[in-house]
């Protein structure tokens, strides 16, 4: 099969298109021809070494892909050959809270990863996907998807009414924006480019803050709340911009820290903190997650699509920050 | 003032248009001109002396109304004269759990309630309401409409996807129509009536079942989610309805039991029995009603409308169970 | 290997002692060899076939035991060779809610259980067990310890001050009162026999009620919190009980319903119920519980000892009632 | 009456003991005679002018104190005339959440506090406290105690076996030590003096740690558990305790953030950062835990007592670190 390793150390010129020998499904798992994937920052921040994880080489990067099941090892029950799933982000957590799990591992670094015509995996580890979405459209879902929906799902719980505040309108913001409008929240997101705010407003958005001409977007979000504050915070950005999302923040609320996927959020704390730290999540809220999406016709935003081959140049595509919700990893024919 | 009283003993027949002398507002109280009342299944309970709480008379009955601030008294700070309100069902819950509450007392039994032109009540025990709703629609609120809320989305927290299982075209289910469908969920709901069953799908119901067609409309329900059960069930029906929500509901949810409305819920207690009592709900949860409602323009829906002196004639109607939706009374000149 | 085998059907008369070929470790896998077992009520009710779940024989029975992994087979990392041991009573429920689940299974029905000298289970299903435990103490872990502590701590978060109600001197209630005395709660038992009651009281328990003398038992205990109400009830009794059991809660509070473990609770649903069942629980609580055990050397109470081919004699004495605590199993040489 | 009166501008050297007219309660109010009060930091923040609210004065200062209501006001049915009551840190936080709450406000500022000789309060912000406890106990109970209480059961929800990690020896923190030793946890408490861990030890602390003899305190609390991490950290130190909190803090747990109370805690927010503040807390949690004190005996640790005459003194004391516990002040004959 061909695949993309980092091979050496970090560093997108590290990154190189190989052939390896397909992979074959032991007892217990299958093997998935991957049809599509999607970048996060983290994959980025993993291929540079600045992730903060020992880097192993050579590894297949990348985490979200899609693909088809094409062979099962001994004792496989939970899919089937021909069924369309998503690798988990982490592969051994199935449910519960991160407390109660062991170490976990995530899919491309420190395990192999989806930037490969095949990758085999414990069934346990792949999960069906709905029908109705494209092969890039799933492939978005592992790490953003479910990163968008614990923070609004299982950690805070946003109910109809709840003003959700978004920063930028990379992949998490935009899940969070599209799941937060379909449970009846109020949406506020920033960005430095009005066109990507209007891009926001088609999908939904109910106020923008373009934060270039408002650097205050904290103190200005809270004033469309008529000063009682924002909800759910989910707090993507680096260190300037934490400050400003406790200014916006409801006493007696959460900001949901989402540094994992796009680089490091710092900042103070002092009185009032409430934070908490979002891992992506585990397998059954990616599953109530695709139930959700389904039922609401929920299609991820799909910008930019590369091929296998231009890994590198979609990495440096999402470096420059110009795309809109996911880029996506065309694999395959 | 004319007011309809509950005089001498229980029973519709007992209902008398009096007039009253004008109530006025002490210190921290206010004085409500009130403009439309709605009625619900435990008022009947109530005048009828079947609801298990010993009757007081004279009583002026129903709990659920609407109307403006006409008069404060000295030191009230919360609202201001010309204010749209709602009485709060129970005056004195403010927030928090039922468990951290002294023991409450509620509008229309034992306290004195809204079937009259004005009421006096502490400022603390009255919220505003969103202008968007009708005069009656907004007096659907507190009884009806916070029981539904506090159901789904303080105790259930139900999220896009959930499944959930309505009982009846009454106020409460039809409030939990709307509800849920704002909130992504998948509705269900029974009735007898084709005509009501399209009604609600015209309100957004996914699946709608003839209970008298069907039975076993538990297990129908179920199998209408690939058989994973119904996430959340509300129980708004007698001692026949019980043993099927059961079977209709989903490992380790809960069914909320709404027993306060509609009469007496009775079944047996087994393996796997998760119950939970609604007791309509505080201010706070009021307050995020109306503005998840007002977020997601919610308009309760209000069936046939009747004069304040023709509310033993609504009651009755409302026992024929012909309605659709919440029963109004016009109140006022 | 010697085990005991339940043929043929129900019914005490059709457990035979047998010689089995024994167990050898796959891929995975641990083989304990069995030193200790204890009863469950569910073990008689299984046995006798009336506890609703299809009976499939042969059967080894019984679910609680405690041994020492002898051997391992590959790919094992969880424990070694040496380690003492309790097998899970859900072999897959490592983590989370009932609602995250799959469907899950048992040991001792439908799986095969420990009356045995040995038995091979996946690493995942076991878990290492405190040392100053002897072997009949921790093999009462993995049921009755394991359903008191996640009614107390996993659904109920018992804290200091709060008023636990325990129903009889069996195995649940006897965890329930050491653990809630070691939680700083107030412990209320009930029992028909004083000798039983006394017993309970040099364990620690605070008030002792005989049902016979005071079959009022409910407003008895709710007396005793100065008209509170109790806390938290740990419901294992059968139809008569759940009625007391609403009679003494507190307003807001459920009652736990332990009917896996003690045959059926059967009661009437109405105003103000609460009830959630409790499932014995997931291997995270058991470790989370021997760590409580160990940090306040509770030791669980074991009555009378049996040897393995006495199993029948020992369910006759579970039968009879005349236990106080759990009747345990000596397994081997 | 006598009262410590701060005037004019922030300092200790404006306290001033001055003669103010006795107060009288209103309709819904009572009078109390003070009997003794304990100092927190956050007073001396307050005087200080360092605590961050605008300081008005002139002011009567603290907040914890202890008395007898001597008259009540119209209306008044909570208390009578004899009760022993301790005042609420939040006059007007009943029950619920803080984000439930509209604007609090505190005793001792902005609110005068109880540095005098009487107080009049509204009838719902006085609670009966425990007749075990002296009056200098018990007034230590609505900022520190509750504070403990809130971290430890409310939010935290410690169990049996829970490491619970305290700094230093302040109110809150001994506090936290007798609390969580009455939940069955296990407890590890830092100071820089050999006989405060000493004394510590005599009150059932598990382990204790010199942080001037080991500076990486954090990573030696977690040593002590097995590298699993510390279940709860009361974080009530200054800009150099964060990041060890969060190095011993085990993954999936949250750190409680007291700086309301001991000064401000700063530090980085980084990958997987949890933290929530605590608010002291509600009315309801300040009964339940004086039942959960009179449950388990557990007397308030006092170091020594001041003269009403004396608090700048006192105040000094405090600052210098050298006390234990908390620091009272007996008020009266």
């Amino acid at each position: 099969m061909r695949a993309i390793e980092l091979q050496d150390g970090p560093g997108l010129a590290n990154l190189k298109l190989v052939e390896r020998a397909d992979p074959r499904p032991g007892p217990g798992e299958v093997l998935v021809k991957l049809h599509a994937a999607t970048l996060n920052y983290r994959d980025l921040l993993t291929i540079e070494g600045t992730y903060g994880v020992r880097l192993r080489t050579p590894l297949i990067p990348l985490s979200d892909g899609c693909g088809v099941v094409v062979e099962t090892g001994e004792g496989v029950g939970r899919v089937e050959i021909g069924d369309r799933v998503c690798p988990l982000f982490f592969q051994d957590w199935l449910s519960g809270s991160r407390l109660e799990q062991p170490r976990l591992t995530a899919l491309g670094g420190p395990l192999d990863g989806v930037a490969a015509e095949y990758i085999c995996l414990g069934e346990h580890g792949v999960s069906k996907v709905p029908s109705f979405l494209s092969d890039a459209q799933a492939a978005a879902l592992p790490c953003a998807g479910l990163t968008a929906w614990s923070a609004l799902f299982v950690e805070a719980r946003a109910k109809p009414g709840d003003v959700v505040l978004l920063q930028g309108t990379g992949g998490v913001s935009i899940f969070g924006l599209q799941l937060a409008k379909a449970a009846g929240c109020t949406v506020i997101i920033t960005s430095s480019s009005d066109e990507k705010l209007e891009h926001a407003t088609a999908l939904g958005a109910d106020h923008t803050i373009n934060y270039v001409r408002t650097p205050e977007w904290g103190s200005a979000a809270r004033k469309l709340t008529d000063g009682r504050g924002i909800d759910h915070v989910l707090e993507v950005g680096g260190k300037e911009t934490l400050a400003e999302s406790f200014r916006a923040l409801r006493s007696g609320r959460h900001v949901s820290l989402i540094g994992l996927l796009s680089g490091r959020a710092e900042g103070s704390i002092g009185l009032g903190t409430n934070v908490r730290s979002i891992y992506v999540g585990n397998r059954f809220d990616f599953e109530e997650m695709c139930r959700g999406m389904e039922t609401n016709r929920i299609e991820p935003v799909v910008d930019q699509s590369f091929k296998l081959g231009e890994i590198p140049d979609a990495l440096r595509f999402m470096k420059e920050g110009r795309h809109f919700g996911k880029i996506a990893i065309a694999i395959g024919d």
